[in-house]
């Protein structure tokens, strides 16, 4: 079809974030005019039934059941990881010491120590790397990083972001293994801290800078749970809920929380930003919505605005369709892929970079750091 | 106490609406500073012991049981009429006569003719009088007309008004006597017409001009109902839901509809109006609060604005409490007894006027004759 | 890659509707297990060059640039009609005579009269064919379908629908030609009536059965605009806004209304219905969300529900990402192919057919008709 | 008029809450039936021209412009205290020792220091006392307590509060003095913490039980004011914004914050509350409204109920208006006055007590100490 350069895709994952990437790159070239075309070239996942049954819905043109075979084929550009937390690290050092660009699902690693590692591999190795955070990419959040780095809100007060969720309230759910996995601490690293609030802290020092130091608690409400791997009812390791208080870089303070015992809400990430000048305020399950509030405006009309984020001037937007109708969460991950590609031609790295989030583990770090020692506790590097 | 100069008010009725006008005389001047202080003389309804507890209940210092003995008293200086439909009339042309000003309850008449002869009574007597269409004095709606009357909306193309309710569903709801007389059409004159789309239309009148002509078609869902008064079932007579298309003088379309069998709102008056400019909408299950668009804003964040109606210069408002801080429904009568009585030290009449009322009539009027007639009906007058 | 037989698209036109018909064919096999597996065998449209750049970027396997050509095609197995109206009907009748089965845009003819050629043709032919009145695959729309179908609205009383744009309230913006040939009556048929009114329609009649006749009222507001094609000033044909009262073969009332001149609104398709037992609202600007009222509800705690249309149970959702996360518009068009394709397996054809697009069509002929008869008219057929 | 025993009241403070106070007791008797009839029976504040035309404004009987002389009267049955927070102690403990009913504008001290002593003093006296946490008596928050005391909510998981205002965001503003006397610490106590959180915390722990500890942050923003009464630019001494983590009782976790820089927000108190079986949220911008989600609905249209309080079985609602109708802000205190009144006749003490207001401080006490020492700090008493 097309005449342009290939970019092979290896992908390692076949979950639910193994979809959303492959979706992604299977779509981008349709909507956005980039400098290389990407081919799903090969599938990896441990048992061949499904990384086959995937490749074929997905028209992969081929599919590995080991990684280490994935990463050492001539014919892959691009290592995309979207298998669990545990297997990042390897996977990254691999694909980078075979001179593969490679991109990772969040969290990085299952801590900034692992983080640190594949941070220095990369750029060891001078591949592009980026990790999947997605949210930055919502046209919604993508503007409120226009207005405020455009100086809108002036100077920024407050930050709030919250990351509710409700799936895992019934003690019957059992912890570990396929689906399960994100209630296993051995291999997510962290509960919420790292699953849920690692999202919030990537969006808010992108759209407000560094965080200085933090006071956190966390909570596991149901304490003990089946494990699907042993069969045997074990303590459960990762926090259902983290909440802290932090100090920005800018003077400005922060209330954070993630939880998945919040009756009602699916995946309610939200975040609200106060400015001296102006506000904004935003939701995942309204995603296509900005909340702006400019004081500056005359006083009796003066109100939150409600912005239907589908016009060709928001971010993003013009490459879908008409002005009044929405795009969804899936859009996030193909304007993550056409950044990606985009900046390949170019000098710069698209962002968040392996480096950026590096960043965000110091702070989730932290997090659990302080819920541990009950005081404050600095973020460091 | 006060040093005023008092305004001696005598109140017809002791239902609903006796009780929203007697709370807005005995508030308004603790909030308003007016010319005139309203003393709450006399009370009137035909029951003697009902009307002697609403009388010590609000501090009424007498009270009759025989409106014409109240229309004659000397101590008198204005009879509001709060009574049901059928009394207006009778009551309005003794209460001119005897030199009164006179307030009513809307609609004024059941029909533009007995409405007619309510104006020349009062008009003929030179005494003040008006019109409870207490809608216009929602502070968010006084607000559009500021809007409006500013040419902030530019040329209007669009208005649209319903007024939904859902407490008729029920074919077990007797008809007629004290508390349902809404629903005999020999008392209210019609059904939904002349109670909620009566209300609609004074608004529209007031905000965007005269309307010349409507295409009307009618409803009553529930045949016939067990009336209170003889105990038998009977034809139900009034209209239970009404919709209309109609022209306005200056060029802009509307829609109209009203009913009370629209489950799941219980008083849900809602208008928008749409201009080149920018466009309004307002409803009273949240009557504080203004919907408001601006076309000429920067495209980026332009967006409808929800306009917290509550403070310092909007309308009303500096007369209550702090900015955020919300006012109810029964404000409005208050709002409105504070302009008529202000008016009284001037000379222009405070609106709506009984002219003003008659100019809905005729509208209510043609709704219904179209509706009969399944054709278009100018609006005479 | 997959072992499915092919269903080999011939898509006519590159236009807006055109990408979102190939979009939805590329798409519909990775989310939906179906029984045959579409290819994008060939796209046509006038000029060699845009249609050659629309076949790379979509992945077409060939193009053409005169429709008789492609339909005359052996290797293509069903026709989409993606063009302006007036190609409809000449299209339809030349692919269902070569045996081909047929999709087409809405609305299907530029008349009823039209519409029943188009009709008697694939009927006779025995081909399957449908009208992409998308909004039915709406997963909330769906699922009020299913509410009502399941009896939990008990019986209907009141029906409402609104289409507002507001992309032609300036006088400066020409008509006719590509992009605007929507303003020009002759390719066209109607303005709002049949690009807008068209949709609230169908899925009208989908959920709440026949209407049976209606009170209408259109409008030009501006009376003369630039001509793209002839670059004179020449009057503006079509409709620019349209309003109905209808009545329904159940008994139940309703408002209809389109305009492209309510400021602040980009594409608010709205609809509400209201039963004995309860009540559905939803609007396209929140598609992914359904607004529900039971009133059998425990008073106390009795509201508006406010459903986010995200989780496995709700229509279509399961094919796509978790709950909470939402979907856009694009995958209405994926949701009708993946039913069009599925109904090939089996006996039944997926609805709407182009029997059941003809049904519209008589509507807006009769709000046409009304219009300009200034009297209610009985729908046809 | 009435024959029942009247209630002498004797109120202190002319501002805001001397407003909202005098607004509650003189209408209360309309509305609801009570065991005594509230007479205003003096105000007291220090200046005479102010306090005179106060008097004559709300109808009461006498004044004075000394506390003391108040206190020393022997028509007074009640002092209700809405001076600043600097002048609680000294006239509660003399009411109290007089014999006097006590009521106080909240918070009951400016420490829980003094309110110990408040709370002993009234308990000594055995006098009936009460604390305005007039939030309790919002009809949607009132249901909240119903509904988790019914067990309908399940355990507690998270309970969430803000207070978000935006009028010190100015560095213009001066501090102290008539009006902001907030600003300045040793009137007020503290800023954010003691005006706003104060009543936070009231509802929480009156919905959710005990909080048994805190961690904190506050800040003040801007750093100087010039003071009113000095003229002179001096370091500003209160709170500006304050948050906390906390842990309850019953072992949820729960967040807090109070800022007066959150702009776009006048005075947005919000609170939900997550249970294993439903959650609730309400915000005082629309206070007539409540968000109830009941986890135990059927899938397909489970959603946030948003409830419009004004039904007849909604918490003080059969005293209003009819359904549909919303009440305001001062309503409230209407509802306050009414229950204080209606517990004199029996034995129970209407909630909450100067002990539980006493509860609150400690709480508050606890967030200043935590901020102050960066560790946890245990909540005494």
């Amino acid at each position: 079809m097309s005449s342009k350069q290939p970019l092979r895709v290896g992908m390692v994952g076949i979950g639910f974030m193994g979809r959303t990437h492959s979706n992604a790159f299977r779509q981008v070239s349709q909507f956005f005019d980039l400098p290389r075309r990407p081919v799903l070239q090969a599938i990896c996942a441990r048992s061949e039934g499904p990384v086959q049954a995937f490749a074929e819905n997905w028209g992969y043109a081929s599919h590995e059941t080991d990684w280490r075979k994935l990463v050492a084929r001539d014919d892959i550009d691009l290592i995309d990881i979207a298998s669990p937390n545990d297997t990042h690290l390897d996977i990254a050092l691999a694909a980078a010491a075979a001179g593969k660009m490679v991109m990772c699902e969040k969290p990085l690693g299952r801590s900034a120590a692992e983080s640190l590692q594949m941070v220095e591999a990369v750029e060891k190795a001078g591949v592009a790397n980026m990790v999947w955070y997605n949210y930055r990419r919502v046209p919604a959040v993508t503007l409120a990083k226009q207005l405020i780095d455009e100086g809108k809100l002036g100077k920024i007060f407050h930050y709030r972001a919250k990351f509710l969720q409700d799936w895992t309230i019934s003690k019957d759910l059992p912890q570990g293994g396929a689906g399960l996995w994100r209630l296993d601490k051995s291999v997510a690293g962290s509960g919420v801290t790292g699953d849920l609030l690692a999202h919030c802290i990537d969006t808010a020092m992108w759209l407000n800078g560094g965080i200085t130091e933090v006071s956190a608690m966390t909570e596991t409400f149901i304490k003990e749970r089946t494990h699907t791997l042993t069969g045997a009812v074990q303590p459960v390791t990762i926090d259902d809920a983290s909440a802290f208080l932090a100090r920005f870089d800018n003077g400005s303070l922060a209330t954070f929380e993630a939880t998945r015992y919040a009756r009602g809400h699916k995946a309610l990430y939200t975040l609200e930003i106060n400015g001296e000048k102006a506000s904004i305020a935003w939701d995942l399950h309204d995603l296509h919505r900005l909340q702006y509030f400019d004081h500056s405006e005359s006083g009796r009309t003066r109100g939150w605005h409600n912005v239907h984020i589908t016009d060709g001037d928001h971010p993003y937007m013009k490459h879908w369709w008409v002005p009044g109708l929405q795009i969804g969460y899936e859009h996030t991950f193909i304007h993550q892929a056409a950044d990606f590609i985009a900046a390949l031609d170019g000098g710069a790295a698209a962002s968040p970079t392996f480096r950026e989030g590096l960043a965000t583990d110091r702070v989730t770090d932290a997090v659990l750091a302080s819920a541990e020692s009950r005081r404050w506790e600095s973020v460091t590097g």
